[in-house]
């Protein structure tokens, strides 16, 4: 490496999947690593087409010839097919004889990182992360520069990773303007269950019990209503992928929250102003730090 | 009542509590009611003489003054004082001789409809309403115009309100954006009680919840949790006294959600993405209907 702040992995880059999350990323390194080169692949002729368009990258590729153009490549495929997406990656490359990064991007991590560290070898290494920023939309046409901006940036990393490799990614994350977080899968997995799939599943049950046992109930509500619940008009597919990828944290979670709640009101006790007092200055706080 | 659009009643206003719904009621009467008169009381010298100085009110009043200058009064105070200022309201005016009309608009409503039927007689006449609107911001500094466009605004009559006070009542609303909706008090309190006062208390518990019990994963929380909780930052004063007074329903709501919660959870199945295709295009039809 002769540049710790511009390691030569990162002048080349293939991006597979350009969605929100990975359309985003390629507007970013357009930005902010201007000489690089960025190829993509991907299913829809639409995303390739407007992100050539809009010189957001230079061209495309395929799996085929992956091995020869490729050096920093980012899997930002839906999180069910990170890990067909991963092995394809490593069959079509397994003959080059150049050092590889490959990075995900995926919400849940425990399953990723054990095939990652599977995977991994002299050639081609395997490192996972999770920038923690998206919206409820999908979708090329949502991608957005700066959306990592302040936003942290998680790195799991495995037994096979090397310090090269999670070096690299720490570089790559700063300069998109991420705020780099090493964790360990299990943990990650269990904190986003606590303040993400937890809370899509709150948010959507909440939608289904008053829509479904209080319909008329539906007439008076307003603009709180309305953001507890916005996550219920969320990404169908995209919640059940990670639903289903992170169910048994996320069950405890709820289990324990629904322990917490059944505390509260067995107290049968109006919470005093210094409780709603506290939790607005702790939110405020949190907010704060956010920014 | 020589017109019924106009009843002469809607030419005289008096605003008691220049707060965030007062305060926009009152830029409402100026836009929708140009020749109306409108002055005020409030405690605080600075939003009188900031609705003075943008020509919103026409000038202050006090409550010795009620029975010579106003027709109809409105109630903005904080929930807690409605009663208490409707007592002295009854009291000032009670030697005048023209038919006076006095509407709150407090977001509890069978304590406040009770106490008001018996304050009412030929003279003065008490009617509780709701406008559903309103934002987590109080104060004048927040009034805005154009606050009750398209927004449900409840009329909870009592057996002692007349047809003149509930079509004064109707027109005015009407004039002002709202969109009327007659109900009892004990309805109109259980079905807030589902909408907001438990959705209140749910993202304050799930704020409280995350901080206490896994501050470290707040560090993973993005515009979901963002959202879901945004309740929790709300005013500590407002959001308790709406609890004190509707509580109750509230804790009843809060427990049938928690069997709710219970229930799915004992499932323990991962739900089908139709349940989120399901709750999306529920939730989507009825912000549509909002709007």
């Amino acid at each position: 490496m002769s540049n710790p702040e511009r390691p030569e992995n990162l002048d080349n880059f293939t991006i597979i999947g350009l969605g929100m999350i990975g359309g985003s990323i390629a507007k970013d390194i357009h930005n902010r690593f201007p000489d690089a080169t960025v190829l993509a692949i991907d299913a829809s002729e639409e995303a390739l087409a407007k992100a050539e368009q809009d010189h957001i990258i230079d061209g495309r590729t395929t799996f085929d010839e992956l091995g020869r153009v490729a050096c920093t490549i980012i899997i930002a495929t839906p999180l069910d097919s990170v890990i067909p997406i991963a092995k394809k990656v490593h069959k079509a490359v397994r003959s080059t004889d150049k050092k590889l990064f490959v990075l995900d991007v995926g919400s849940v991590k425990t399953g990723i990182v054990a095939e990652f560290q599977k995977l991994s070898d002299e050639n081609i290494e395997f490192i996972s992360t999770h920038p923690m920023a998206g919206t409820e939309f999908a979708g090329f046409a949502h991608a957005k520069k700066d959306l990592f901006q302040a936003k942290p940036w998680m790195i799991c990393p495995h037994d096979n990773n090397t310090e090269e490799a999670t070096e690299l990614t720490q570089t790559f994350i700063t300069q998109l303007g991420g705020r780099v977080r090493m964790v360990d899968a299990v943990s990650h997995d269990r904190n986003v269950a606590v303040v993400s799939h937890a809370v899509i599943m709150l948010s959507n049950y909440l939608f289904d019990y008053v829509a479904s046992e209080h319909p008329e109930a539906l007439d008076y509500a307003g603009d709180g209503f309305t953001s507890t619940t916005r996550l219920a008009s969320g990404n169908p597919k995209l919640h059940q992928d990670i639903l289903a990828s992170n169910f048994d944290h996320t069950q405890e979670e709820l289990e324990e929250f629904t322990k917490y709640l059944t505390k509260r009101l067995d107290d049968d006790l109006i919470p005093s102003k210094d409780f709603f007092e506290d939790n607005m200055q702790r939110r405020n706080r949190w907010l704060h730090k956010r920014k």
